[in-house]
């Protein structure tokens, strides 16, 4: 197999660890707390999770692990999607496994939960594990978006961890997967089975965390990754005085990377969808409010500038929200009717007199290339496909718009050319930056100590992180303590609460009070490519969302 | 002005010089070859450049050299698109001028060419140059693409040179740029004035080379950048293995973007403008040979890959652009019956009776949405903007419709996915890689040395760059050497020689032999971010063409 050069080097990083790690393993001992509350609904959950619920948070402590050195043979799971650091996970924890006992054994179940479901497993050897030390990506064993949710599938799981004589199985996953490793644990209890299961906090969209999971991991190498091309591009308009790059950033409904992003990159405007949904702000809002930017800036003759825009923001805008609703509820109800109308005036008429007052004047707005796309790109379920939508190309069609008007009145001389980008898939699968690399190596270690002290229904955690890793705290938190009952599909469902970004916490303030002047005089900073060699405070820097978090 | 880690630390980086540029700049000697050609049109050339034809080659070599120490004053411009490494050409020339007398001065002119016509100008200081070393970006001082063009723009630039009192200006830029400069130190020769011009070769694009000109700056840096995306997508496709991956690449008319990028990750596929020009490839057949890819791939039940699009594609291919030159004829000609017609079918059908049998019926396989595009987006000129088109949509789309009717003839059995990227905007301004960092830095000091000794209508030249950079070769070539006569807007102009890829090159070969194996079996390779510190390995290559074309 032919490497990069890169990915040789990293191949000898050696990822830092908590001390408590550091030492021999049979003098890991764990200290618990007092048995835990789920965040809501305590009740229903009570009731739900018989054998798993309330447990105590656990913290690893120095003390006598006689269990520790026993034989294990333990599953690994990557669930969902790619986030940097997913292999390192496995490394720390077949690394613990091994210093535990040498004839301990990991297996990877391949491609996602389906793995576990199907059977399907490789043993994990050292020349396999040192192919992925420090690299991105999932592909050692693949993901996957399966869920364990039908009484056949949680039974064939039991089948297959028998069938292999696992102690464990580790769930590396965001909060549904999580939430999933939760499920599991308890039925494997209920079942009377010894199985145990244990989660880590994987997810580049940072909207796995709490009082006890500080970061989910792959959020600092994303953000670093797409810091990076924003600075270049900032750099860009700066050089070239002549566009606006509107900016979308992968991150689902949270917009934690946008933030973020912004925090180390000081663009012109950055959309917060939190901030969109609380305020209740429309398109026509949201539009304002950029082309105040572009008209003062314009007056300073700087007709260019960055608009970062997170992924989830449509949801969050009211007025789309309920246009949302009405399409896919009129394309449902009128699936054939609608199905008969040619072109897409056509069908804009007929949406004209069936949707709402309100909503259609909402769709008249639309950019005409946006307002088909709503109609165009369904699912499966004829759902329109919100992910789908170019919310960059909605918003610069709406603001050249809003300009031609502000020109007629004199208000605005200025010229607007804008270009439009989207940041993905170029975060998710980036090798670790060297935070990354140690939280999820030690994350992983971490699950190992937990499994070989008997715990199940943990989520690994490792928390003190902008201390120095070698003063990292290392424990469990009960899987439980972090759920409520959510609606999901017309039912009640536990699930683990997703974080978004809070309006009154440090990061959102931090740039809430800088924002008004990087909208109007050029701030940019340029943070360059993630740096995994060279002066610290180049290559060891956690977010600043995480730095704010603890300041 | 608040700045990034890695902007600070990099401030501190020293670029390498090669060693006759380390010592005293007075035992710099010029050596110089005989009278040199152009590459063609001799004798139009010869007229055109009266004063300043057939130079010889300068190479610089230990010896007395007593003119250099002398008070120059210098004006330098950054002309055209941004390239990573520009603000170091300008310290570079900055330190060598202030080495040869600590009373010289450098002006930079604001905004590109205009800025000489103009005479907008800032003087460099040490504070001021010190906030750009080794940083990317041209937000020193602004690009811009003003031709000095008319007699009036050649007079204005020689009213401010004078007003100045400058010795030389030294512009850097690509082919265009650096034809402007020809003309420049002509102009001035022949109105008797002593001020010389010295350019810099500029683009990322990588076409600005030749026998002297090893590579042009910013090539390296952008090419890493992509390829640090490229590769990303590509451990993303392979861990999540459902999406294909059309990454379409800034680089203008050149594949050597594409090319390197080839090299530097092992795509699927990497589809190269010269090759489907040279062997007349039609768009189904550029489909088909996609779909070959994407059918073998699912027979192993690969459903993923990734496809890499040069930027120029469309230009190349014969039946596109006779498509193209036909829709600016009929536009053009028949502009007002054509802004009557009401929408895209009107308009179609009324296309598909003018335009020749085989452009109609080219016209008629394209996507709708880019056959829109092609109507729509047209330059003030009414022309078609080909770099407008999403080449990246037009083939998936094309490749869906392939693949539809290879899935009812029972040959294909796979699904099909696709995700649409293009990067360009995001490598023009990165951090110039230690590479680049040196290889300008030597660039504009040589310009310096150019300068001091009285030389006029030269390329700044440094060769032998897969050497370490102490043993790089530093020069002069003569403006004229590379240049030839072409159609431009109707008329015959001198112009540098364009470099396209050559399909007979060791780069192209090195490709050619391993993309057949490519195509089917996933043999990615993930280059990562670029790094400036670490082991020399990772952090000091050139890139793979360079290395090819030394090999």
């Amino acid at each position: 197999m032919e490497i990069s050069a890169l990915q040789k080097a990293r191949y000898a990083y050696r990822p830092k660890l908590p001390v408590i790690l550091t030492g021999p393993v049979s003098d890991i001992a764990i200290e618990f707390g007092t048995p835990t509350e789920s965040v809501a609904d305590q009740a229903d959950l009570r009731a739900l999770f018989k054998h798993s619920y309330g447990k105590p948070l656990a913290r690893f402590v120095k003390g006598k692990n006689d269990k520790i050195t026993r034989r294990l043979t333990v599953g690994v799971i990557l669930s969902g999607g790619q986030a940097p650091g997913g292999h390192n996970v496995i490394a720390g924890l077949y690394d613990g496994l091994k210093k535990g006992n040498k004839d301990s054994k990991l297996l990877g179940f391949l491609g996602g939960p389906s793995g576990l479901i199907e059977n399907k497993v490789v043993e994990i050897t050292d020349a396999f594990m040192d192919e992925y030390r420090n690299t991105g990506g999932f592909d050692m064993i693949g993901s996957g978006r399966t869920k364990i949710e039908t009484p056949e599938q949680f039974a064939a799981s039991l089948e297959t961890a028998k069938k292999l004589g696992l102690d464990a199985v580790v769930i590396i996953g965001g909060d549904d997967s999580n939430t999933n490793a939760a499920l599991l644990a308890e039925y494997f209890l209920e079942k009377g089975e010894k199985i145990q299961v244990i989660g880590c906090p994987k997810t580049i969209d940072g909207d796995l965390k709490n009082e006890h999971i500080e970061t989910s991991f792959g959020f600092d190498t994303a953000t670093k990754t797409y810091s990076e091309l924003i600075g270049n591009i900032e750099r860009d308009a700066n050089s070239a005085k002549k566009y606006w790059h509107f900016i979308k950033l992968m991150g689902r409904s949270a917009s934690h990377i946008a933030l973020e992003c912004a925090l180390q990159t000081q663009p012109n405007i950055c959309l917060i969808s939190e901030e969109v949904e609380a305020k209740k702000l429309s398109l026509g809002q949201i539009v304002d409010q950029i082309c105040d930017s572009i008209v003062k800036r314009a007056a300073n003759k700087e007709n260019f500038g960055v608009v970062l825009i997170p992924e989830g923001l449509v949801e969050f805008v009211p007025e789309m929200k309920k246009l949302i609703a009405e399409l896919n509820d009129l394309m449902a109800h009128y699936a054939d009717e609608f199905a008969g109308l040619s072109g897409f005036e056509t069908q804009a008429a007929w949406l004209g007199k069936k949707l709402s007052a309100e909503s259609a004047k909402v769709f008249a707005s639309l950019p005409a290339e946006i307002a088909k796309q709503l109609l165009m790109d369904r699912d499966p379920h004829g759902n329109v496909q919100v992910s789908r939508i170019e919310t960059e190309k909605l918003l610069i069609g709406m603001v050249e718009q809003r300009l031609a008007e502000l020109k007629k009145t004199g208000s605005y001389t200025g010229k607007f050319s804008a270009l439009a980008h989207f940041f993905g898939y170029e975060g998710r699968c980036a090798f670790p930056s060297n935070f990354d690399a140690d939280y999820t190596y030690a994350l992983g270690f971490t699950a190992f100590v937990l499994i070989a002290s008997g715990l199940t229904g943990y989520l690994s955690s490792v928390k003190n992180l902008t201390a120095p890793a070698d003063q990292w705290v290392a424990g469990g938190v009960p899987l439980t303590m972090m759920m409520n009952m959510e609606q999901r599909h017309g039912s009640k469902k536990p699930v683990i609460r997703k974080a978004l970004v809070e309006l009154d916490g440090k990061p959102f303030k931090a740039f809430a009070a800088k924002r008004a002047e990087w909208a109007v005089k050029t701030s940019f900073l340029f943070p360059g490519a993630i740096q995994y060699y060279g002066p610290s405070e180049v290559c060891d820097q956690p977010t600043k969302t995480l730095i704010l978090e603890h300041s």
